[in-house]
């Protein structure tokens, strides 16, 4: 078999890609090692920027997304017994984000796949990439009980942090930056009506905890808790009565339901750099995890894509290989910015202990300037509706 | 003896409050341990926020620093081998910074004191206070080789982190916010034109580097440098060569000269909470140390005198004393917020050895986002200005 862009993974960073070639009339083959089901099933992140709505549009595949997605133009902050409203739109000239779950996005972007008859293969096992250093890799792996080889002319590693694309290039040739946190979120899915119509962040001096959902009738709630946490410690009981102690929530401002998911979320800031070896690309999470407090991972996937595309494009329309060289350094620019907002956001709104005290107050003041600066609450709403793409 | 306001401490934070009080016709008595030559003479901080100007100036004591003072508009950043600009003017509204002395400034004010007929009393010893949980507090001390003993309703300690009044404070009635810093700046005076009519900040793999100015003919320049530095070990040679290279000088862009002076500032971060026991009340250094990144110890100091003068000429109006009750607490938000910012750019500008990869990359970001944002540049730009006064 034989293709212009081999692609490993159908995430979002994959499948994305796949349709931005394909409508640039570049050939791609997209490779997923888990089943069309468990790929539709898998609960991540739910928040786009205001640029990975328009990239998705772009695509061609935010129909739905329109249709369905909700838009918020604030999202809320609570410490210290008060409440205060950062008003996205408001600050970032009329930028929003938009609620939609990525498996939801990851369903959208399969179906437009399948029904253009465009090639994507669900349990494909044994993968492995080959001469990544020449012109002409190749992506050995077996699907539908047959060994098979796909040259390709260039080899899309969008597998996940612990996918075998990152795994193939040499250790001496990267070099990795990770921050393992001491502290991780317990999340639940209930159906239940959210507490508000947008976020609630809160930070309390018990921990961290997040309200936000998957729609008007489904919450997803968080709570900050060890990373070794047992999620069979917390009874429904707990879990809602910690939620609304650390929300601060007026008697029945928490509404609360059955809970239908429940599992602990580990907090980890992650690079590999650089994000190219030869000919094999890295996008999203296989070069780049973020703690999900800034909703950030599924749209540095996009922006990876945005850029990665806009090489390969050049490269098969016969312009040469620069952008291909510049795109490592092109998408870490914003990664690194990103990556900061994230580990800010996460340090800012965590309890962590051990911490000093002086380093306590700091972090109580820096909530305090925050919430009563414009300039200050500026620098949260452009980094939390996405900043500008590189270009 | 006996006066309204005991002041201990003939730094800017006693000298000003005397002023003040003077003006609002409340009696007070400054103490101070050192002589008039070693005050005046003592080299401090330089830079006032356009609210510490116009302080200076409704307190009457502003002429020279009017005719004297250099007015800044803005500030650079280097980093990276690029030069950046702060446009603090731009960024805030029109405020600014004024280079002037704090020896200057307490010069200015002990001669407005010493005009005025006014008592202050330089080299004092074996000063104590007493009785400061009742409403007749005391001070003793030895001057002229008496023992005497003042009186006051109130007394004021500004003798600075070293002082005796913190220190008069039970310990357990006092909460101690501390942070070292594992740096230190190597500062010297040199008879030379400044490098530049604005502040360089400069952040370099070697470490951070400072050029800023006491006139248009005496520049101070500061290197970072170990706690522990002997500055013996640094020749003038070594001294300006590395000024060059941190700084990233061009050929002849930063002009040499004789240097007066040279020596060593440690770093750190200190507050002391609550700032008024009994009838003691402390201000400026006696209460909280900054790191000078931000240039902020003599403005928090004026800071606070501002708060407590319109609690004491509240008290003395027979209005009561709930301003008092809320001094410590009033002037405490903002300290934080100041203690934020100065922690911040120091963490922000200097080399911090054993500080992990991900950590120093997530700086560098900062650097990158900040000087790339207009939101970014304008929080710095309305701390380093300085932020709104309280009430």
């Amino acid at each position: 078999m034989r293709t212009q862009v081999g692609i490993i993974g159908a995430g979002p960073a994959g499948l994305l890609l796949a349709q931005m070639l394909h409508q640039r009339g570049i050939d791609a083959v997209v490779l997923e090692a888990r089943s069309r089901d468990y790929v539709e099933g898998r609960i991540r992140a739910g928040l786009l920027e205001q640029g990975s709505v328009d990239t998705l549009t772009e695509a061609g595949v935010a129909d739905r997304l329109h249709l369905e997605g909700l838009v918020h133009r604030g999202l809320e902050l609570r410490f210290g017994g008060a409440a205060h409203r950062i008003d996205l739109a408001g600050l970032t000239g009329g930028k929003v984000v938009t609620i939609y779950g990525q498996q939801e996005a990851v369903k959208d972007m399969i179906a437009a796949r399948l029904r253009a008859g465009l090639p994507l293969l669900f349990e494909v096992s044994n993968v492995a990439v080959h001469d990544i250093d020449t012109n002409r890799p190749r992506v050995s792996f077996r699907h539908d009980g047959r060994d098979q080889v796909l040259d390709c002319d260039i080899i899309a590693g969008c597998d996940g942090f612990h996918g075998i694309c990152r795994a193939a290039i040499p250790p001496a040739d990267l070099r990795i930056f990770d921050r393992i946190y001491p502290f991780a979120w317990l999340g639940i899915l209930s159906r239940s009506r959210p507490m508000s119509e947008e976020l609630i962040y809160a930070r309390h001096d018990s921990g961290f905890a997040l309200a936000t959902m998957r729609s008007h009738a489904v919450s997803r709630l968080y709570l900050q808790c060890a990373p070794d946490e047992d999620p069979a410690q917390w009874s429904d009981d707990r879990i809602w009565s910690e939620l609304r102690r650390r929300l601060g929530a007026a008697d029945g401002e928490l509404p609360e339901g059955p809970i239908l998911q429940k599992g602990v979320t580990a907090m980890r800031s992650f690079v590999a750099e650089p994000m190219r070896h030869g000919r094999l690309f890295l996008a999203g999470d296989a070069a780049h995890i973020v703690p999900p407090t800034g909703a950030k991972g599924m749209n540095l996937a996009i922006a990876d894509v945005r850029v990665l595309v806009r090489a390969l494009d050049a490269f098969f329309a016969g312009e040469g290989g620069d952008l291909m060289d510049a795109y490592s350094a092109t998408c870490l620019e914003r990664i690194w910015k990103v990556q900061r907002f994230s580990w800010w956001m996460t340090q800012l709104l965590h309890r962590t202990d051990g911490e000093d005290a002086f380093e306590h107050r700091v972090r109580l003041a820096e909530l305090d300037y925050l919430t009563g600066s414009v300039a200050a609450r500026t620098t949260l709403a452009e980094n939390y509706v996405g900043l500008p793409y590189a270009g």
